[in-house]
């Protein structure tokens, strides 16, 4: 739902429209006094029971809703961030898919000497409706943040500990008190050997994510669910 | 490659041809001289130098090699198996590719009541095509089995160590000595209750694999890496 739940409270009345309603009205068929889970994508979760149920012109659609329950969420800590160089074609999609069930807090195209897709403005709103649809799915209270493109250099900033998926590394340690936690992830081929050496000066770790080499979409998923679980 | 390397010695020669020896001529225009990797997916390795290359018919190649060096890898430990419900449509296959890059040993397609999809003879060729080509991507030296269909019933055997996908999991402790470690991931909607009382009563561990809701195929990716890894 593109609605905002912080400003609902309980005992209040609640509308939705757009396709959540069409969804609701059409595909689920929920009828008045049913009860529906609804998660904003800010950190509100709430049930809503359904009072009643308007169309609205050709496919539109109004229901009518009480809060019954509301719940605010604390935000994932640590933010985990993902940037990794974004794949070609299809597997860009489906990578932003995962990361978002795998619990991603954000992911950031990263640019890079050998990266072969850029992330243009079209792209980067088909993968906000992605990660957008996938709340309902994941059930996630907070929606991953799907920013624009960054360079390498960008990610080096004192504000995050930072790591670079890569297969000389070894199992990651995270401190207990990070607070935001940055994983790159290289294009096919991998990060030439310039930006390794700049990325080993800053100190950035090194972390292996299996005995394989794999395909940057499936090390950047690799990647959230390791950190996301450690 | 097709062929096994198990017989290959150092200093013998060696023959390509098929898909192989096409991509090395025509696409990768390897040259006489060149040194290439070669996998045999049965637990050989082999360092090969290009002797002769020629044409054959309309598209063929044969490419003579000299095996320059040969190794033998283990099987890798515990034996990680993922038996999980097909997904529908493409899902399927990205979710084996993605299971050989994380480094599972085999994949069993789960029969279960709420499983949607079957994968008979067509599909299983298709996905044994996408284990043997993911051989070079990954550099395993093991192939990753794909088995028949198998029920949950058959699942539940005392040669393996048996965990399930459950949101309501913990985080798996693997026995040291484990030999096969064997994770069950249910379709979308889940295992049903009956279900999931019979891999309780079998003593089966429920393991959780992230905050959020994943689909079958980013939780069986998710099993393959955190059980590799552990």
């Amino acid at each position: 739902m593109t609605e905002s739940l912080s400003l609902a409270q309980v005992g209040s009345s609640f509308e939705l429209t757009g396709d959540e309603a069409h969804h609701l009205a059409r595909v689920r068929r929920a009828p008045v006094g049913a009860a529906i889970e609804a998660l904003d994508g800010k950190g509100y979760s709430a049930i809503l029971t359904i009072t009643d149920i308007h169309k609205q012109g050709r496919d539109g659609w109004i229901i009518y809703c009480a809060v019954t329950r509301i719940q605010q969420h604390p935000r994932p800590r640590p933010r985990l961030e993902i940037w990794a160089a974004p794949p070609k074609g299809d597997r860009l999609p489906q990578m932003v898919e995962q990361l978002s069930q795998a619990g991603a807090c954000a992911f950031v195209p990263l640019e890079t000497v050998r990266g072969v897709a850029e992330a243009g403005d079209n792209k980067l709103d088909r993968l906000r409706r992605i990660t957008r649809e996938s709340i309902k799915q994941c059930g996630r209270p907070w929606e991953m943040e799907v920013t624009a493109s960054a360079s390498l250099q960008s990610a080096l900033t004192h504000d995050a500990i930072t790591y670079v998926a890569d297969s000389s590394g070894t199992k990651p340690q995270i401190p207990a008190n990070a607070s935001t936690v940055r994983v790159l992830v290289g294009p096919e081929g991998g990060f030439t050997s310039e930006e390794l050496a700049m990325l080993d000066a800053s100190g950035t770790q090194r972390v292996g994510l299996g005995p394989h080499i794999m395909r940057t979409e499936t090390a950047a998923v690799a990647a959230a669910i390791l950190f996301r679980l450690a």
